[in-house]
């Protein structure tokens, strides 16, 4: 099916997904009254005496703002934020339909650190929350760690919602060839921000033998050139000190992850993994390797990006479900935690695992509660 | 009526009065793959080639941001952005409601001039228009000034569309006592944001004797501590060089417009104006005069801010139809002529002037069009 046309014709006709939408009549004086001035000036003052009471007389605790400067948009790159905005708009009304979250869309000209922590930072008084979006590595790591005592969530999706679906597909993996997650050994192509989100989650989680490979081989302590982020995860990972390739790499590994490019790797390369492979393919549009190829080289599991294949791994399994359970705490942040408690949850789901089914479909309405209510309860 | 009760009502029980909601359903995999991916990655890179097209598949166009830091918010002063919010909230229902225009309040912390520009930069990919609404003089005039090359309308509303609807009055006043304004000798109390944006306006219109007194006496260039819009302000207006106070200064006026504080004046300063004279008092929530007692004085016409009295000058009355037109034609400002041009469309709506009918209602649904039209039109 051809989805570009079909999108250039939805959004051409709609102008665009979102709208705003008012809950109140404005058809009358006393409308006007009640909605507007004089009356609103009570609500204000009210506010003014308890800033808390933001969350009872205005929309604020259900708000969320979707942040990107369209620095690197889906597998699109650097297109910049008017060319992000039909992303922004989609990732708001999945908030919306998914969720029952209103959210915005703000997809902003500047692209240095410093300017879009300070433009984050300015949200605070309107949303009870924020998510970054399709924002490049490494600045997308400094941008969310300095934003975490805002007292609002600030999650960036593309690591942590990729980390989230990306540990529940593999809890189900493993239990269903029948190893223990911790003791797998998995490694990654890609080391950008998604790659490092999701190693990361898996080491809280307990899996102790991971590797990270970048165009330039793997990520090890003391390789040149690594930047901070990934001299950091090279500490965390890679405890045998590997070096090569990914073909090199991958050789022996339980797990294979892939957030890289397209086509990489061959029949072979699956052959060579240990016995009962699992084989996350996830480059967009085009996965690492076509499932039909990874299970010739004897994959026992394949999942890709792609909802035209089985095992559809998809952020939007994450991000409305982990909102919604941190907005309705009036949590000030999401903790690793919830994160493993949501991916936990999302892995429930799948009653019946089996090699076609590793993780919920995406729009299974079970998930978003699921996920609410495991993050807050996982909040402290 | 207890307008502060019925509105603490309505806001708890909605939650604030706005939503965000999808124009598109989003309930099958065919919906994800044309909403969202794959199939939205054609339309960002549509519009990578040609940034144009943002206002055909996103709804950027039809969308103003509503921001404020909560400086000056009604006649409550500085109460802060989250006390603010119902207040913007009601902005971006009245933009929705009146005028299709889906709004988005962001109230914002930052209080410094420098923050508040470099925020509003950021929002051209994602809006097609910006509101500036209750930000304190004389950082509001600043700002706004820095922003009117941004390419798409930045409108400081308590400026200019005050002005407008101030203007608007004033030409039916004068016509119906039979005054060419342009000679009227129109005295203001207060020289904050909206006094200074109307009296600028008025200037524009071609009315000469203008003299605006603040709290130390009549405006008069070379004055002690002027700021430098007072300054300014000072050099275009009062060439008599008046000194004194407003009872002073009052004397013989042919128009009063107050926007300063309640309670200011009475019967015998009316009297003092000279014959026929018009008062618009327009302090909130309660007048520099209350109508009865300007009319014991012998106003021929009096205009108040008030819902509940004849002749309201509201600001609703021009800012959704002002964006309306300014948008409709992709607009990049607001120019002096738009806004003149928008006065006198706002004006020629009463058909029949009565010293109780100086302005349409607040409501009238041929106001939108009518400004925005006009609005429009006069654009180069």
């Amino acid at each position: 099916m051809d989805y570009v046309k079909l999108a250039l014709e939805l959004h051409a006709k709609n102008r665009g997904k979102i709208s705003m939408n008012s809950k109140v009549p404005v058809s009358s004086d006393l409308d006007l009254s009640t909605a507007y001035t004089p009356g609103v000036a009570g609500v204000c003052l009210e506010i003014a005496k308890d800033p808390a009471l933001a969350n009872k007389y205005t929309n604020r605790s259900n708000m969320v703002a979707v942040v990107s400067d369209g620095s690197a948009v889906l597998g699109l790159g650097d297109i910049g934020p008017a060319a992000a905005m039909p992303v922004m708009e989609g990732k708001a009304i999945l908030f919306r339909e998914l969720a029952g979250i209103d959210a915005w869309p703000l997809c902003i000209s500047s692209t240095g650190p410093d300017e879009i922590i300070s433009f984050v930072k300015n949200l605070t008084p309107s949303f009870g929350g924020v998510l970054l979006e399709d924002i490049s590595a490494p600045k997308c790591f400094q941008i969310e760690a300095d934003l975490q005592d805002l007292g609002i969530p600030v999650f960036h999706d593309d690591q942590h919602g990729t980390a989230i679906v990306v540990l529940a597909a593999l809890l189900n993996s493993s239990k269903l060839v029948g190893k223990k997650l911790s003791e797998c050994k998995v490694v990654f192509s890609g080391a950008g921000a998604s790659a490092i989100g999701t190693a990361e989650l898996l080491i809280e989680f307990g899996v102790e033998d991971i590797i990270l490979v970048d165009t330039k081989g793997a990520i090890v302590t003391g390789r040149n050139n690594l930047t901070p982020v990934k001299e950091q995860i090279a500490s965390k990972t890679n405890k045998l000190k590997l070096e090569g390739s990914i073909f090199d790499v991958i050789k022996n590994a339980d797990i294979f992850v892939g957030l890289s490019t397209s086509n990489l790797l061959s029949s072979g390369n699956i052959q060579s993994m240990a016995n009962d492979p699992v084989v996350l393919a996830l480059a967009n549009p085009d996965p690492e390797i076509l499932p039909e190829d990874a299970f010739i080289g004897g994959a026992s599991i394949v999942g890709t990006g792609r909802s035209d294949l089985p095992n559809q791994i998809n952020n939007v399994l994450a991000f409305p479900g982990v909102f919604r359970g941190a907005l309705d705490i009036g949590a000030s942040k999401i903790t690793s935690e919830m994160k493993i408690s949501a991916a936990l949850a999302l892995s429930d789901l799948v009653t019946e695992i089996s090699k076609d089914k590793i993780i919920p479909h995406s729009l299974d309405p079970r998930v978003v509660p699921a996920i609410a209510r495991a993050v807050s309860d996982s909040w402290h």
